[in-house]
């Protein structure tokens, strides 16, 4: 194993967070709150230390690494960043637990956005965008941004890095070169990001909420800065959240074609028409479901039903309305929209609607081949066959995913919380949204939670937003054995 | 398509069926309730007039019969046979309402032994009788037995009669020839529910009661002739049900293996270990789990816990405790038993634990084969590889039963019960259960259901049963299309 390559990518990764920690630190000077700013500088220096430090020990570096150390560059990047990135809130006294701190920070990061604040309102403003802007980070992925800036090592395999955080069934490199489609992918979405928070000043949204609700939408993350969420703005800025919720959950890749000019292309994407088949049909369901609840007032009831589908599916989890109270069939369908998610290659968590097409036709095609057992059956997607690979790789995907939910929903029943309780909380936390239903619907939260079953949560936030091969291959005793 | 050797086979059928309502007119008669007599010749004469006439009609039908053929006669064969068999109910005005009637039927059929009734003790005894025989009946299956008694067709394919009733990832035909295979294993179900009545009976359980536990249990149906299910019966008899309701979840190849002096080879076997595992650790945990209900008593919470464990994880159904009452963890332990199931080649229903077991096994290989992308990982059970084919069945089989999860979850919410409700119904239902948690817990019973559930319901206890491919290759249109 070259540890050196991993211990170098990793003082890279802390430097980068030093860097990305001057913007908090910046409004709490322009705040002037002095002692927040200590937490903000003591945080900086632990990350310049640790990460010049490692960048120094492992300065002869060769640049040569593989599978594992791809791997476990992902796993322990995504650990070490998260402990360093609870400093501030941990040091500032405004989470004064650590492991509250740690949630806080790893929901931030992989874009998550459950909370165990109960009032997000007494924050400061720093911690505030520190928090929000980790959601923003996490979305396309560091490790992305790092490929983007810094020449990375030769052997072919910092696409792992690329594919690990650009998550769906295969990878999806834009270009031949790795650093080249970061650099794409992080382009497409800084433009987006931008038009999302002109949009919102339009609107009438001060500058610090509209970067704030920029990267939690930018992110799918969903982290606010108001304690009713998104419920408290006008119509018009709510509108506006739905609509870019709902394009930073398209697959990037399509938004490149359309700038090659290729927009038929792009459209005729089978993964964007389930993704849009599914939101519109969702939408249309709920609307008529909660009806009676707006009093028949249609536009109303479409208004939260688009804002709502349209923050589950992408995984961000903005409320405008308490959905826990809507009726079993609506609960029912936001449930299911958690667990399949954006599109493949997006900001957004879940399964993704690409391995959810992949999981139907190869069951139509098992069952072409049980009717016909000489046929010969093909798993096609987007006009390409379906490699046996990718295939193995979504079912073993499945597989592990179940398993880890199956266990995380054990552990967490030990708190003797409701089912409903549990299964959405690990649901929500697997799939990367932030609210479930019941105690840990939109107006409740996770401070309730024993640590037990907050770091269980923690790790299902990590495995859903690393999907899962990194994080388990980096737990597993194996992967340290044989070290070379 | 050969329509005459699916019609000959549902004849077949449906005369059994005629046999099979004699010991339950029998008692009517005994019982001398000259109404119900009535309804249970009514539905004879309808049985054998359709099955003498289809049997005449396509009394000229080939031998040769394919993969199609078998899995409509699978599919139409358990229909019709449910069809028929729910008349008494309906016919006798005991169950009025003929959805009802079908629920009941069907549920005893598929062994799930979920119900309709609320008061099981002002039923007659021949329908009781009837209601407990459907589970003796469909537990080993009614193809296996006809497979048994008549000689069916060549073509090789009357090995899907048997793989469609008996369960598990892969055919295990204990001998080179079906017909052979399905005397075997009748023979084995016959010793083993004889042993049973006579325990029961060494307990002083009536004749009426033993016979009707037994094939409760041994169909692992769980349809009881009290209202309180087991729990009034002594310590001895539910300590009877529990050990064999074990033992008929084990895989009946084991037994075949033990006739033939190979105990050694059947100890061995990779998903007893599981099996016998997950018995023995849920037992604990939820022995502990529970022990402050009973106030200390070690033994009392053992025996409860053994009870239901082993009646959840065989997918009986039968209660001495309501479990709905105990702690989140003993709750949430028993929802996934429910979903595991028991070993393939059993009576059993749920996932199976050999594909518990393959899953498992896969994901490692996986795993394995992402850090060394060079090495060769083949999955091993039992000894042998697993073929890529059952590999390939197993996990399209696992996207249907998810599919199918879902869809029902859905459709169980139009009726506005909670969330646990309508997801341990669904899961009570496609694993066979009968009893799940909240309304349908072990006190509840499923009477509450609009008919639209109800008939999603009866389509998920067919499909468990069936392990979903005959069923839903039946429903598909093309299926029937290109018919010659």
């Amino acid at each position: 194993m070259n540890r050196k390559i991993i211990g170098k990518t990793l003082g890279f990764l802390l430097l980068l967070e030093c860097l990305f920690l001057f913007p908090s630190a910046f409004i709490t000077i322009l705040d002037g709150q002095r002692d927040l700013l200590g937490a903000f500088v003591g945080t900086m220096a632990a990350a310049l230390v640790l990460g010049g430090g490692l960048c120094f020990l492992c300065r002869k570096a060769e640049g040569r690494y593989y599978a594992r150390e791809g791997f476990l560059i992902v796993g322990l990047g995504w650990l070490v960043l998260s402990a360093v990135g609870a400093l501030p809130f941990w040091l500032s006294g405004e989470i004064p637990h650590y492991v509250d701190a740690l949630f806080e920070v790893i929901s931030g990061f992989t874009t998550t956005g459950a909370s165990i604040l109960t009032n997000v309102e007494n924050m400061s403003r720093g911690l505030l965008f520190w928090r929000s802007f980790t959601h923003w980070l996490g979305g396309m992925g560091i490790l992305v941004f790092l490929l983007a800036v810094v020449p990375m090592g030769k052997g072919g395999y910092s696409v792992h890095l690329l594919r690990a955080e650009s998550p769906g069934p295969s990878v999806d490199k834009l270009v031949p070169k790795t650093r080249q489609s970061a650099t794409i992918l992080y382009s497409i979405y800084i433009a987006l990001t931008v038009l999302c928070v002109i949009f919102l000043l339009m609107g009438g949204m001060s500058l610090f909420d509209s970067l704030c609700t920029a990267f939690g939408t930018a992110g799918t993350g969903g982290f606010g800065v108001k304690n009713d969420s998104m419920a408290g703005y006008s119509p018009y800025l709510q509108t506006v959240c739905t609509v870019f919720m709902a394009l930073f959950g398209v697959n990037f890749s399509l938004y490149f074609l359309v700038i090659m000019g290729r927009v038929k292309d792009a459209l005729k994407s089978e993964e964007l028409r389930l993704y849009v088949g599914v939101i519109v049909g969702s939408i249309a369901i709920i609307s008529w479901n909660i009806l009676s609840l707006y009093n028949g007032n249609i536009r109303g009831a479409v208004h939260d039903a688009a804002f709502t589908v349209s923050s589950i599916i992408t995984t961000t989890g903005f409320a405008t309305a308490d959905f826990d109270l809507w009726p079993q069939l609506s609960r029912t369908i936001l449930v299911m929209l958690m667990v399949i998610g954006a599109c493949a290659g997006s900001t957004g968590g879940g399964i993704k609607c690409s391995r959810v097409l992949i999981l139907f036709k190869a069951l139509g095609a098992r069952m072409r081949q049980m009717l016909h057992p000489r046929s010969v059956n093909l798993v096609r997607l987007e006009g390409r066959r379906v490699e046996d690979e990718t295939l193995q790789g979504v079912y073993t995907y499945m597989t592990a995913y179940c398993a880890i939910a199956a266990l995380s929903f054990l552990l967490l029943s030990l708190d003797n919380c409701s089912l409903e309780t549990n299964l959405t909380a690990v649901m929500a936390c697997l799939n990367n949204i932030g609210p479930g239903l019941d105690l840990v619907g939109p107006t409740g939260n996770y401070a309730h939670f024993s640590d037990l079953s907050k770091i269980v949560l923690m790790l299902n936030m990590l495995l859903g937003r690393l999907e899962i091969f990194p994080l388990l291959i980096m737990l597993s005793p194996r992967t340290w054995k044989r070290a070379g």
